[in-house]
């Protein structure tokens, strides 16, 4: 086991290179030519202007000022200048809250800490002189601080217990709070936000089929019947996945053809040629100018035939449809009753806003949703803890004899030491790496499979099965070696009182592991997150190729996004941690605090200056939230007792039995009190919001106002001529929010580029 | 263990047991003294008249007519005879869905047992025929039946495998099918309804006090400006729980005084003297009537006072309403959406009818709610795995050692031969037996204090304890020796693989066990069932000392209902039984189909002529039923695992893991897919209702028809007179139902007698 001594180095290590991080973010971002990448949410707010066009020539790409590099770190005051409620109409509540989540953990572990360093590590500390006499070559300092050197039956484990219910109670006092406050922001977000199509709207999912009438028909006449004082119009939904798809195509072909005229006109005298085959590897060579615009010709025309295909026929409209209201009252209830006797149609649910609907998902029928959710819960069970099987093949597959065999003509180059020792060294690494990349995706995938129709709900549902693979294969794969399988055959065959004790023995030894983890993944990892290395490098690709307009740049800009379904469930593995080690070797904490305070830091300036939301959920993920860092409060409490247990103190179980119990009495309390705050609309808040509308604003035409906010993206900006003139008629800043309004008008402004994605990414916004 | 012979020897005395109860019913019945015992159901219907009024004076009391009795089992083709569609509006639905979990039974297990006779049972006889040599003495002809006859590893088992994907399949399907059945009738039985107050009524609870406005103003405001269309008219609750123990002491002092003067005028020169002290032990002795009257007339000053107070103090009412609307299609929307955006206050639920209101648990606060489920879900545990340590306590102190320490005095007593030997063999039986007679009036009790606020709540909330009591101490208790908490210690030693095969090991063993206990237990049990003794004896001592009008006759006659919350539990362990025995032993199963096919019988017959159903809650407990025999086909596939992976055939373990989670899935799918239709009102069905109503009587009173419908019963009848004026000014007919309009009239039709008990009766029906 590591000493302090070790743990000293790595941090300082680790330490320096977040510093090496944050130098070069603090340089790059003072470059003139990144400032798109640093600061891309302040353009696309249209509040900063071009950088390039003051100044002398140098000036534009290279800031030249020294005075500023002095001040190299004012970015960490200012991202915490902000107040909360600014932030909130900054960014949106979904990333206000957020980064409350970081503020959550320090809320938490701060008093721990303090807590543990008065109390714990000095009952610690003071213990066991004599076992420190005799195991003096293996034991290591830092398990002096930790339960380790307490001796077994020890009088003094009961402080442990007792810090373990101080614990508790200030953590379940703290989410108590913190929920309080987050369904409290949440419904002053919902009840202060503009008038916006979701609010009237309501999703209405497995329409079912009438002979006699079309879909739009038969939705329109059961809502008026069964909301006749209510109901105000409706929209079906057009089968556009096709259309979307070819619309994708044609927008990739586009760029390539405008990569082909750039390196044209740089060096006319080359002819741009291309392979047609596939990945351009084989196949005809063709010019590659003529190929793409001929291409796009095609794409063009097919476009148009399959636009007006949805359009016409009928079977192009899916059994869903997005039904309005003339009240947010009358939404209200629609989305919160059962509509029929059969309850497997006329399945309403409040309609996610226009930007964060689901598409492809709108029209799964309930057996096969209810069976799609079963392949996935038995293949999300396979992928957790089956997973290191094929990738133990494709690493056999991917070792030095497996080459040889399936690719003999690769024999003499493998056998050059160099790639010999690449190959054993870092191909199995690399293999399961590329596996740890490609999980969230592969999960979302599942999500999607799942038939979730909004983009939210996706993300959340992904950060569960994240969730779960995080803390089978990182947190309990760190602490017991073995593959998850192999834990999984051992924990059937062991009782449940054994299994914690195996666990928590082999606790307190992987504490340096975790922080030596905490450093690596979670401090430079950090700070890689903030210099933004991958967009950086993407923007100046981009920026030299197909850049040609001002409006090209802005398109080349990424700003991204918080990734909730990947980011959150690496975030509740630090709360996993400081909860189970605050009782155990305390010493960890002040490891986990400097996290999150880093973390609030990074992430602050992050969605102040870089990220640009896809959506506004309005924090409809703290219940998850909750409910996992409760999670791991109970995981903590049954790793306690197997540890206090294998320590002859196995009278205190009752007691945290008493601990788990009243947690999970907690969750229950804490769902009862506020969860519905997140899902369902109440309606005394929907009459206030109606009744002040109807008073500032008696002759508002609501119907125009929602007629096409829940068209399929694809369809909305027909061409792009019609697109134009529609921003032009100012017909769609009626539909527009705040932000969308000001970005359509400035598309405007930006004048005639004919390329079809600004269109459909505005409209996407909507 | 028992062979073939044993157990026929067991099946002959049951039987004929069983028919000693039949032929005691089929003469006792006949007797027109009887009547009013065995056909209660129709006396309180008002279509049989007394049989005492005709005939000679014998005939009043026995039947002389010696035909009838030569037909005396025709009550069986007479009980079957009732359509369904009569059965329910006879009986009500509840009584009618109770007794199709009878045919369920045999719609699942004949099959199962043709399929086991034909298929499994040849499978294991013709097995083993070197185990049968060789352990001849030890193996009985019930187990050549059985699964133990098949040598491990034999290929035979995999027969046992595919037998039980053809009856978990076999069972889902029906289950399906009954669910589907069952949630139609529910929903046509709802809609077949006439017009009744809870259609338009909604249970307010947690209404925030207001420090301006009493609970009545501020709800009326409240829903005013939240459902402003529909919203009609509110009804505040009293706390009149005090008022109604004094009613009920009244009525208890009424019935001794008529007693005590029954017998005055029977032998009017003896004193009728009691003591005034605890249970009429001690105390001063005084003259019964004269201490009964003066007792009496106390306790009517003390309940006017008492009404007075309810009706005038502002504390006497709770922060709990029930409010009506102007339409089922406002109700609905009421109690299926969220009011407040505090959800613990202004909680809307669908009313339940108001003879089902269990109106002591109207006002309990969200925080306390949620505390007090705690508490009890802790005290089933409890109860479930520890019932045994005071009892074993008590029975303890039952020993003859016991009582000759506590009670020395008894020394000379307890020495005789007979109490010694009674004592010492009797007594702990007998605690334990009091203690299970107590049990479902703990769990009751348990339920009041978890704070549901109907009557088929509570039962349901009973049954799903007793449920989990009979499982884990009848049907794990029997298989595993030793207390439940035993069993849990071992279990929590064990590894999870380990359990289901101490289980499995023992499972064939244990069914000549289970055979007895069915015949026991379900055969002769259902044949008592069906001769009510208690009410039987309990009538005629009635009908001796307090009966002297025709009403009183009346109010003797106690036709009992069906007891949900006992009776479905137990019935889910001949379903568990069968389940898990059906391919283990599959001669159990005509035990159990018999015991299904004679209790089908018995049932129709009690609810076509005995049980009067106190509430009528539209089926509305069939999801628990679903879900539990569910639970039973998990336990039975576990076990199956366990008990197939000691006969090394664990590589079956995976099929049957398959079976577990289809199973599982079913469940969910069954819930999503029907259970809203028993907890919601959809709102298509609502406006249809609405509708047809608005066009037949266009201008019914719906307010005046509301107005008193949800008054605490004890404060409807304000006072004796008052009632009965009402009655004859026949307002209450606006309120009642069918069958309370019967019975109202009648009453009054009835006269003049001045018991409080009819009235408040009466009320507690409406």
């Amino acid at each position: 086991m590591a000493s302090v001594k070790d743990i000293s180095v790595s941090a300082v290590i680790n330490l320096i290179s977040a510093l090496v991080f944050l130098l070069a973010f603090a340089i790059a971002r003072l470059q003139p030519i990144n400032d798109r990448v640093y600061f891309p949410k302040w353009y696309l707010k249209g509040i900063r202007a071009s950088p390039r066009s003051s100044g002398s020539y140098v000036n534009k790409f290279v800031n030249l000022d020294f005075t500023t590099y002095i001040r190299f770190l004012n970015w960490m005051p200012a991202a915490l200048k902000m107040p909360e409620q600014e932030l909130i109409s900054h960014a949106g509540l979904d990333s206000a809250v957020y980064i409350r989540m970081y503020l959550l953990g320090l809320k938490i572990f701060v008093p721990i800490t303090l807590l543990s360093f008065a109390v714990l590590v000095p009952v610690n500390w003071t213990c066991g002189e004599t076992l420190h006499h005799i195991e003096d070559l293996t034991f290591s300092n830092i398990d002096k601080l930790s339960i380790s050197n307490v001796p077994s039956g020890s009088k003094r484990l009961w402080a442990h217990v007792v810090m373990a219910y101080v614990y508790t109670l200030w953590t379940l006092y703290i989410l108590y709070k913190e929920y309080k406050k987050i369904s409290t922001m949440r419904l002053d977000f919902l009840a202060s936000e503009k008038r916006r199509p979701d609010q009237f709207t309501v999703l209405v999912r497995n329409v079912p089929p009438d002979p006699d009438e079309s879909v739009s028909k038969h939705v329109e006449h059961f809502f008026r019947v069964n909301h006749s004082d209510h109901y105000l119009t409706q929209q079906v939904v057009y089968n556009a996945n096709k259309l979307a798809k070819l619309v994708e195509k044609k927008k990739s072909y586009h760029n390539w053809l405008t990569y082909y005229q750039t390196k044209n006109e740089r060096n006319p005298e080359k002819k741009q040629k291309i392979k047609t085959g596939f990945w351009g590897l084989w196949g005809k060579s063709v010019d590659a100018i003529d190929y793409y615009t001929t291409e796009i010709e095609k794409l063009t025309k097919e476009e148009a035939e399959e636009r007006e295909k949805v359009k016409s026929e009928p079977n192009a409209i899916v059994s869903a449809a997005f039904v309005s209201f003339n009240s947010r009252w009358g939404a209200a209830v629609c989305a919160q009753t059962q509509q029929s006797r059969n309850s497997t149609i006329w399945l309403t649910e409040w309609a996610p806003e226009p930007r964060d609907v689901y598409w492809d998902n709108l029209s799964i029928p309930y057996i096969q949703l209810s069976l799609r959710r079963l392949l996935m819960a038995v293949a999300l069970f396979f992928l957790t803890f089956f997973f290191m099987i094929p990738i133990g093949f494709v690493q056999a597959f991917a070792s030095i004899d497996g080459i040889r065999k399936v690719l003999p003509f690769l024999k003499p180059l493998i056998d050059m030491d160099f790639v010999k020792s690449f190959v054993q060294g870092f191909l199995p690494g690399i293999v399961l790496k590329i596996f740890l990349i490609l999980l969230p995706m592969i999960l979302m995938i599942m999500s999607k499979i799942e038939g979730f129709t909004s983009i939210s709900s996706l993300d959340r549902r992904s950060a569960a099965k994240y969730h779960l693979f995080v803390i089978v294969n990182v947190f309990f794969g760190s602490i017991i070696t073995g593959a998850a399988f192999e834990q999984l055959d051992r924990f059937l065959h062991q009782s449940p009182t054994e299994i914690p004790k195996t666990i928590g023995v082999t606790l307190p030894m992987k504490a340096t592991f975790f922080i030596t983890f905490i450093m690596v993944d979670g401090w430079a990892g950090i700070a890689a997150e903030i210099l933004r290395l991958v967009p950086l490098i993407m923007f100046h690709i981009k920026n030299t190729f197909l850049v040609k307009t001002e409006r090209d740049r802005e398109e080349a800009m990424d700003p991204g996004s918080l990734n909730f379904s990947v980011s959150e469930p690496r975030l509740q593995l630090y709360f996993l941690l400081g909860l189970v080690y605050s009782v155990v070797t305390p010493i960890l904490l002040p490891f986990i605090i400097i996290f999150f305070a880093f973390s609030y830091m990074v992430f602050r300036h992050q969605i102040i200056n870089v990220y640009d939301q896809k959506y506004e959920s309005g924090a409809s993920f703290w219940p998850d939230v909750n409910r996992r860092i409760l999670i791991g409060l109970v995981i903590s409490h049954l790793l306690l007792i197997g540890l206090l247990s294998t320590k002859e103190a196995s009278q205190s179980t009752p007691l945290l039995i008493v601990l788990t119990v009243l947690t999970m009495w907690f969750h229950k309390f804490c769902k009862g009190r506020f969860e519905s705050v997140f899902v369902r609309f109440p309606l005394q808040d929907a009459v206030v919001k109606d009744t002040v509308e109807r008073t500032t604003e008696p002759n508002f035409n609501l119907k125009e106002y929602l007629q096409d906010a829940y068209l399929h993206p694809v369809l909305k900006g027909v061409d792009f001529e019609v697109s134009k003139e529609i921003n032009d008629e100012g017909k769609n800043s009626l539909v527009a929010t705040k932000r969308t309004c000001r970005r359509s008008s400035k598309t405007v402004s930006n004048g005639t580029s004919e390329d079809q994605k600004t269109v459909s990414e505005i409209q996407l916004v909507f």
